[in-house]
């Protein structure tokens, strides 16, 4: 079975958000799959898709500290036409990829108990944000 | 076709360690596989799985080297509650990303001659690691 | 639907390649994908794959310098019997990684306007890189 949705995540602000339940619950076919994959894909070059811990808003904002640093604004960048905070934001859509590939279990994600699935905005004003989520799986009851 | 399997990994020291056979002969549906793909998935936060040079120790013991000066336990963390490693930890895991996709053919890996599966352990005391494999194939016989 | 073939990308300078046209058009069971995804594998531990913006070289020179400042040639590897540029080339190639999982829609690459697949290049003198592609799709016409 295949499932493919287009979702618009709202305009948020340059750091990294919590998304999980927004894009879990945007594919209403999770249930029915009894082993599988969710594959997320986000259809941006200055915006990127990643996976961690999803209790402390502390971890998100040292997200943005490290990244900040380690891809400044101030390098000896040539594509700067488009703003300071626009070359720092491909390197790190590279670094950390446009897309997450999630197994699927007795129609749930079978994420660990501290995982959750993080918008990385690297753009000051990057507006909103496409992303489209394909579900492949083997329907069917979930095993005993 | 398709199968799951929940992998447990032992607990490794901080550090990049070869298991490449260790999880691929846990998927023992991989040798009735023609044309597929196997998904790897870590399930936890501080921990990654990437693909890298499985020959020289040297390379592995590099990794750590070069991971730990990019992302120091000295830096300007706020989530410290849980050690000195934790937060360091964190942006490894998704420098290199809870996982791989990797394709099958002829019912093996279909891996070039030096590629090998990491585990990426990086707390200092990790524990044993959950990871999930999840076969999706075409069925039969190899091609001639 | 399943497709899988062997993709082999001539030599090129170390740096960073749109090869977009060149992968996908390798693929021509692509056209009757109604819904999939197409996962692109190199077969090699110092050259990697990526997603990025596919207008401006002035971007793919900057992605080279970023990361040749970031992961530089004169650093405290051990391993260096391959010459200089290798340990920095397994690093870059973990960070970016070794595979893409691209979403598949009626027929085409579901990407965004800008994005284009660079083959990266981390060797000086890298030699011809392989490239496995499968497709994995629900075939049939278009939705409407």
């Amino acid at each position: 079975m295949w499932a493919q949705h287009e979702i618009t995540l709202r305009p948020r602000a340059r750091g990294f958000h919590l998304v999980t339940d927004e894009v879990a619950g945007a594919v209403p076919e999770l249930r029915d799959a009894r082993v599988g994959l969710l594959h997320l894909f986000i259809r941006h070059t200055s915006a990127s898709l990643t996976l961690n811990e999803n209790a402390s808003p502390d971890v998100r904002r040292d997200f943005e500290t490290w990244f900040g640093a380690a891809v400044p604004e101030r390098f000896d960048w040539t594509h700067t036409i488009e703003g300071p905070d626009d070359m720092p934001a491909h390197v790190k859509a590279s670094l950390l990829g446009p897309s997450l590939s999630l197994p699927v279990a007795g129609g749930r994600l079978a994420l660990g108990t501290w995982q959750g699935v993080y918008l990385c905005e690297h753009r000051d004003d990057g507006g909103p944000r496409s992303v489209v989520a394909t579900l492949m799986a083997q329907g069917g009851e979930p095993a005993a």
